[in-house]
């Protein structure tokens, strides 16, 4: 994890007045300021990336506001990066060289529901939470939700990619974005993809954008595709003696084709750290499940039953709760919903990596974190998307020194997920925290093709620069 | 419809001597021929695209041969046409330029059936219906099934991001990409992708490849999702007095929120064909419905009473036959399945479409498909999946005199889609076939950046040039 920006250029204090001056005229000063305390009001975002203040802050209103900022910036030759909800965890919308913010978050505009063709038009300042208020309302469902739904909003999670715990039934982002309206460096205005559920006209451009964290475009609009409001849900915990019986349980629930919509895992350092707010949970439980099946009420009802079955035949079940009313689900949910806050309180600083397994080694990464984490003196944690093995593995600590412990701890823990058949991010990105990382996973041929495929959309490399890719010539920063 | 070849440059007699005499030499004469009888056999594919037969054939057994190939080819300067089953509709695997035809369909290994993490990986030449049989074995499912799967292959279903009636519910093959292993031009080999689920890690380069119609890489490996088998499959044929009102029970079921797996539609034409091949059909039907669910045998028992339940309430129904055995089922199939060899008796030429349009405008696109017809005087039957949008229009003809009546048919079939806020291709691609109208749908722009993501794949264009894109400064050839 990199606290400190990578080797980026910074802009020329000329190229920045000339842009600011230019920005100013052509947007106004209310969208185009250089003040410096609404600049660095939008230097971080909610990873613990450091990035350099931007000196410019544009909040654009409209598409056009977008495109002249991006055609005023390439001509000066100064760098944005753009943001929407700003609440991304590797720190993709964290300016590194300074220059040009370029916030979309007053873009929240949803310009069509089509409960008919099951899709809406939204521009990229609409949050994730209010569009699935919106789209319920209207008896439709968009699957997407990231933890952050009530602030994050759709140009990040489109940016990011961003999973949640309904992408176990419902898959990512990508899976529901038929097409985007993106602005290119220069100005250029890329509308790509369809209103269609199929379509193969040409390359799958729209696939390429999503989840290239700000680097190829800044989205001004998205089609997304919905799909019919679940008429029932019904939430299942399950609390096992052992962590690796936890998983069993869910290899063994995945094996007999059950596909409930989240299967999420909690381990036993999890467990305590929500205890010790004071939540009551079996003092023989060291593992969580909690999974939720939607759909029909015929279909729900029997998936309960089947996934009950399933549990209480399983080795090491300590008890199992089942809720089918609101309330009773929100209970449920409660251990999970105050994790980030519980894991807050019992150390100053954390890290959650939201690394990859495939299924089968989800025991085994665990095994795996409990050895790093004795081996560094590391304190740490471990919940997570178990059925798609997207497991958050948090590392604790309380003091800098620990901190190049934790250092090696995060490295140690990508090099595992590389062995076990994983990858490096499930639903952060790479941002800037992960690129020391990238070449474990990635050949430099691919990684090559990749810097290759951003200058076709960016020949200056002006666009949220120093993302993903590892500076030329360093296989690591 | 282009029955000629686009404008490419030839290679050259002595780049095609030099290309011939190392591939002898670097592959043998049993994998690499300039033999004018096997050349020719490779010189079309399932469209009416007619192209230039290859001067050299390959036929690889192995990655080595496949990058041998494309480093020989780039450096003698010879273009090279991939091809798999060679079942595409619009022309993909047609050599435009001669040169060498690269046919992975030797590439026949299923490297792994992976049970627990739900995933196989296979290379290019394994038949797709073979694939479905083998994971079926296993408890598994590998959803895409385009109309060739007795035929077609991995390499050209991931090539031509190839769907089928199961579509409906489960998607197309892209959904079922997680990574593949492709050859550039030159010889570099890339893999990307995962074997994961979730990743977000760098940009989606496997789902450029996915569907770029051999233009970008040549496959040797994909890593594809599998999921559970469905334990039971359930079929309704419904008949009824009008196509409109068949299309308007189809928006009815999939408003009240059903996802049958496939939602398959014939018009009236498309059954006076069938009927013409001896197939009773009551004679009030005018359209037809086939519907097909699959699940848990509960949750399949309780899709079957409520499709029959809403289309039994539905206006012109004339009939309505459920089927749950395999051998009843096959019987309901036996209509759609007969349908091309039906659709060729009637004519002698026959050219079929896939365009798509959102599902609430399917009645306008048949209606426009009639008065189309009418005004060109061109035979034509309508059938596809309806659940989609995604339809078959078939324009048949018996003289070649008629050619251009039907070319400005397809014309303003394909104006007519886009209009209706459509997509020229559902399943089928782009091809040769469908370059004259891409700038119907397309931007100037986003046609340039997709020539310059090529390029960066293939800086000579080289690899299967003459797809997708018009020449430059053609916007239509």
């Amino acid at each position: 994890m990199l606290l400190v920006a990578p080797k980026v250029a910074y802009p020329t204090a000329s190229a920045l007045d000339k842009a600011a001056l230019e920005l100013e005229r052509a947007l106004g000063i209310s969208k185009a300021t250089r003040d410096a305390n609404a600049c660095a009001a939008y230097a971080s975002d909610e990873s613990e990336a450091i990035g350099r203040a931007p000196d410019i802050l544009v909040i654009a209103a409209s598409r056009d506001d977008v495109v002249k900022t991006l055609a005023i910036a390439e001509s000066c030759g100064v760098p944005v990066t753009p943001r929407a909800g700003g609440t991304g965890r590797t720190g993709g919308a964290v300016p590194v060289a300074g220059g040009i913010v370029l916030a979309t978050h007053a873009l929240t505009q949803v310009k069509e529901i089509d409960r008919e063709n099951l899709l809406a038009v939204v521009e990229p300042g609409v949050v994730t939470g209010q569009l699935h208020e919106l789209v319920e309302k209207e008896g439709l469902f968009y699957p997407p939700d990231p933890n952050s739904l009530a602030s994050c909003m759709i140009g990040g999670n489109l940016a990011e990619n961003a999973g949640g715990p309904r992408a176990f039934k419902y898959g990512v982002t990508r899976e529901y974005v038929l097409g985007v309206e993106a602005c290119l460096m220069g100005g250029r205005v890329i509308r790509c993809g369809k209103r269609t559920v199929k379509g193969v006209t040409g390359y799958d451009v729209t696939a390429l954008f999503v989840g290239s964290e700000g680097t190829l475009g800044v989205f001004t609009e998205a089609t997304l595709r919905l799909v019919p409001k679940p008429r029932a849900i019904a939430t299942v915990l399950a609390l096992f003696d052992e962590t690796r019986r936890a998983a069993s349980a869910v290899s063994a629930l995945i094996a007999a084709g059950m596909v409930p919509r989240c299967l999420e895992m909690m381990d036993h350092a999890t467990l305590d750290a929500i205890r010790s707010q004071g939540v009551a949970i079996d003092p023989r439980a060291r593992a969580m499940l909690l999974i939720e099946a939607d759909g029909d009420p015929t279909a729900v009802d029997d998936s309960l039953q089947k996934i009950g079955d399933s549990l209480s035949s399983h080795e090491g079940l300590v008890d199992l709760v089942a809720a089918q009313d609101a309330s009773q689900r929100a209970r449920l949910w409660e251990a999970r919903r105050m994790l980030s806050r519980a894991t807050r309180k019992i150390a100053k600083y954390k890290l959650s990596e939201d690394v990859v397994v495939p299924r089968s080694r989800i025991v085994d990464l665990l095994e795996r974190v409990d050895v790093i984490g004795q081996k560094e003196n590391v304190q740490h944690l471990t919940y997570g998307h178990a059925g798609d093995g997207n497991l958050h593995v948090n590392f604790l600590w309380n003091d800098d020194e620990e901190r190049a412990r934790v250092d090696r701890a995060i490295e140690a823990l990508m090099r595992a997920t590389v062995d076990l058949g994983g990858t490096l991010s499930g639903e952060h990105g790479i941002g800037i925290a992960k690129i020391p990382y990238l070449h474990f996973e990635q050949s430099e041929a691919l990684i090559d093709l990749q810097r290759d495929l951003k200058r076709v959309f960016d020949p200056k490399e002006l666009l949220n620069p120093g993302k993903i890719f590892p500076a030329r010539g360093h296989s690591a920063c």
